[in-house]
């Protein structure tokens, strides 16, 4: 293991409202790190994944091989982070050389294959430009905590499939009145929301500006990402954010909720959207 | 709404065997569909996403806004589904034209963009290609049910960090006698996957033939056809595979187990492993 790995860490902390009834704590909270990682080949950009640092050099050759890039271990050569990446980019590209001999067909796999990532290597610059595409979000809205409270049993009581498989993803529109406006539900969390506004987009519609998007699960980079794309300014989940979904609310001034369970949740970001 | 959208089912059947303490019943049991939903724009494909079926032509005007394919719900013409497509694909291919006037830089988008999917549109055939692809699996080798209950503790002990944000998934590979032998942790749940694939890899060692793999949360298609690739013959989770997650193990000879809680689980897939 290298310096720079030990280096890396999993958990970070970011500054949240933590609310349980009627009480109100400013805290610090434990968040899981999600950054990207861009995995080259012979010095081309095959992939970047959404993924906790620590462990690259065996996640990059995993997914070479459980993506049929590679056929055995021995394919592989060294495996380094580039060097030539700007901060805070040091431990976010891999690159990986293949083994003497043994021929990587690039441009079959460039046809045949493709990653998971709109934004490239993201980090602060990135998460910029997505803010500066992404329409502006409804600043003078708010919504009561009493409503959000309610949000969670409302999504399960409008998703008639979850009791049957356990196994559906749910992304659910409410108004600030907490009336449910669309629910839309997926094996993908992410394709979930992309159906809800889809939804819109069909009627050549925005999403109402004033909207609440309620998702099951976690929140990563990529479910912020979609919200933020489609102008939704509040955006609450059952359970954590990612660090860089708490990040990008935070650059983009959306309302990020998570842990909303109960009469409680905590507040990641733009907590002034949030009335007492 | 098409008639071919009303046929869509988001929930179908597989026999399992319904395992709890000492009884084994055989059943049919209610899995969510999963299967792949090509994109294609102006007749070039952009995106393969595993997905639900239904809402599809939502999804794909969903994915489009969300990932800045396109600005606004105007530049979109008609959408349909492909009617060249073969069964059992007829619903699994979206195109997507451009409304009159509008220009789609796709040349600029294919380089900025990269979609998730290895396999092209799935289905049977891709089932089969990589089933071929991937290594044989241990076909003697066994598990006690026994063993089997415990390994959710097991990983579950064994992941220090979850009890600090709740928000990591888990990746476990097990030895026959319920040890363990790695344990890996991200944001992505096939990241996992690929970490403990990639710690064999990076030793130039195969994933042992006689593992068992348990994760965190749901298997997919993406985690059993890792799995696959890696030549594990085992794999358990906490909660429900997919129709594709479970299609796919069966074809491939994998034993499969879902909702493995306490002293009970599903078994859909390679029965024939498990001893009781």
């Amino acid at each position: 293991m290298t310096v720079a790995q030990k280096r890396q860490t999993r958990i970070t902390e970011r500054p949240i409202w933590r609310v349980r009834e009627d009480e109100r704590i400013s805290a610090d909270d434990q968040v899981t790190v999600e950054e990207p990682l861009e995995i080259r080949v012979e010095e081309e950009p095959m992939a970047v994944i959404m993924r906790t640092p620590r462990h690259d050099f065996e996640l990059a050759a995993g997914f070479l091989l459980t993506e049929g890039l590679i056929k055995a271990p021995r394919e592989l050569g060294a495996i380094s982070y580039c060097t030539a990446a700007e901060p805070p980019n040091e431990e976010n590209i891999v690159e990986v050389k293949m083994a003497a001999g043994v021929d990587f067909d690039l441009a079959k796999l460039k046809r045949n294959f493709y990653a998971s990532s709109s934004c490239g290597v993201c980090g602060k610059a990135s998460i910029e430009a997505i803010s500066a595409q992404a329409p502006a979000l409804a600043g003078d809205f708010t919504v009561a905590a009493e409503m959000l409270y309610d949000l969670s049993d409302r999504m399960r009581q409008a998703q008639d499939v979850f009791e049957q498989t356990g196994s559906l993803h749910a992304a659910a529109l409410f108004d600030r009145e907490g009336e449910l406006r669309v629910l839309r539900e997926d094996v993908g969390r992410h394709n979930a929301v992309d159906k809800l506004v889809g939804h819109y987009a069909l009627r050549s519609q925005p999403v109402p500006p004033e909207s609440v998007l309620m998702v099951s699960g976690r929140t990563s980079f990529e479910i912020v990402q979609k919200a933020l794309m489609a102008g939704i300014a509040v955006v609450c989940a059952v359970s954590a954010p990612s660090s860089l979904a708490v990040d990008m609310a935070r650059e983009a001034g959306m309302t990020l909720v998570g842990f909303l369970r109960g009469r409680g949740f905590n507040a990641y970001a733009g907590e002034q959207r949030i009335e007492f």
